[in-house]
């Protein structure tokens, strides 16, 4: 049976890592990659993902790694970063050779929402302008299809199952 | 100029991620891999890296991945985990192709430093047995070489410079 590497993108304050954390579990041999993790392996030296190509392409090269090893031993992987369609693209590329279905999920929401639950955040992992940069970058995104997205605004947190069963059952999420 | 990686490996409670991380600040563009950290990316379906080896080598197979992209964009690697002689030189293969010096430092305490130091951790974290065990492998494994082994029970945790200087300047711990 093709196994599943599902991307779960979106701006920052979305719910992303609560949606994969919460997927990943629902799976079965499954593996959690925060790319947020893994843009952190560098110490001294690297810059900022959304300002320095290389520590983004390093970033990138180290979560495709993660992810064929992962697929070697026949796991799931859910990935959890800010992904845009180029580099799902790029990632898709790389496993090419491979049996392997790809499902890209953009959790978006409005920016009220996007505000309000950044503000919830420890003072010092609140995004803020970075977080409606990011929205209105996955808005102005021509190569971002809109079967991709998914608006969880009308969501309420206890409803984050039916999140779930959305993204495990409908195929419009494939990415092709 | 070659890089280095350097593996900084012993029982668990010795110190390694303290060492480690301090290490890492120390050297020009650096990056930190927890080899912990990396054997927790499998979430569900995988077993504890010390009692199924398909865990163990995927957890290699992902250091090794990520080591060798971060030696591509030039980064000095300093990987902190419970690393065997074997393991070691499973790595060194996997690096063989590069220009690039292994640093192998095995940091060792005695039976009461590390029952101490186990129980001022906090409650989930305590290893107990696990780091005894550990420790009688290090000592018991013949692969082992006396050069590589750093003692730190004489250190104080204020002189935590004076170890990083050691690794840093004593070649007795290049691994060949």
């Amino acid at each position: 049976m093709k196994n599943t590497v599902y991307i779960i993108s979106g701006p920052a304050g979305v719910g992303k890592s609560t949606t994969s954390q919460r997927l990943v579990q629902q799976l079965n041999k499954s593996a959690y990659i925060s790319g947020d993790d893994v843009s952190h392996i560098p110490v001294n030296g690297r810059g900022m993902p959304w300002l320095d190509q290389d520590t983004l392409d390093l970033t990138w090269n180290n979560i495709s790694s993660l992810t064929k090893n992962l697929l070697d031993y026949e796991y799931n992987v859910v990935i959890d970063y800010v992904a845009f369609p180029n580099e799902v693209k790029w990632l898709s590329q790389q496993l090419r050779n491979r049996e392997v279905r790809i499902v890209y999920v953009v959790l978006m929401v409005d920016k009220e929402t996007i505000k309000f639950r950044d503000r919830l955040r420890p003072e010092g992992e609140q995004m803020g302008e970075r977080s409606l940069i990011l929205l209105e970058e996955f808005d102005n995104d021509t190569e971002l299809m809109d079967k991709n997205k998914l608006y969880t605004h009308q969501y309420r947190v206890e409803q984050l199952s039916e999140i779930i069963e959305e993204i495990l059952k409908n195929d419009k999420y494939l990415f092709s």
